[in-house]
């Protein structure tokens, strides 16, 4: 079995926010809406391929991630999905969306813009998400 | 508790195929690509909302509907999706895709190029269905 490693594309676009239980979370840089990521930790590529017990982790870990979105962050909807036509590594979107954010009522896969985050922006998420998860989020900032 | 009704919307734009465990099958009416619509029983409108037993339920519909389509159509990516800016009613995408089809690589969310099913098109899915889902599927043709 080979090692899990990160898309370098994720890795890229992302910031690595730190471990829950499914796998790895991160940040899509775009400070212009709350949009994180779930990578589960295997080298299946669609979800109906995942192991019952890791597929029921990542729901779980997406309805976390949804509770948790829904508090700290001023939004209407969640938009949750698994695309990879361009990333085949499995992982999950999850987007607070708002009728006043940038592209709504269209999806953000496809959109041009996106704002980088400042530092403290990333450092005040990783601390909401200690708080939010006590015991389920390992830290480790890129 | 408010009688649930299928939204007009999702009514409107696709074949109404039957009921499954988790709720509704809809097929969205555009030949260009399998895109199929679960919508669960419920009046919530986001996943992490669902109680425990009908989102356990949703998910394993999508995981049965997903292995369908891959052994149905030619498919090399499913998308599956939880969006809802347009249509609050909670309903589950399912689509293949193909890196030959209409808007590969971008998402099919937002793209405007469709074409309606014949009804044999839509005949001959009910009948895959049928066959693959026994016992699961009761077709219900509008």
């Amino acid at each position: 079995m080979n090692e899990f490693v990160l898309d370098p594309r994720l890795q890229a676009d992302c910031h690595f926010l730190g471990e829950v239980d499914a796998g790895l979370l991160l940040l899509f840089n775009n400070a212009l809406l709350p949009w994180f990521i779930v990578v589960p930790r295997t080298q299946v590529t669609e979800l109906y391929q995942l192991d019952s017990d890791l597929q029921l982790r990542l729901w779980q870990e997406v309805n976390r991630l949804s509770k948790f979105i829904d508090s700290e962050f001023e939004v209407e909807k969640l938009n949750i999905a698994a695309i990879g036509n361009m990333v085949s590594q499995l992982h999950v979107h999850v987007v607070g969306r708002h009728s006043n954010d940038y592209c709504w009522p269209g999806v953000v896969w496809g959109t041009e813009d996106r704002e980088d985050y400042r530092q403290e922006q990333v450092g005040s998420i990783l601390s909401a998400l200690e708080n939010n998860y006590p015991g389920r989020f390992v830290a480790n900032p890129a």
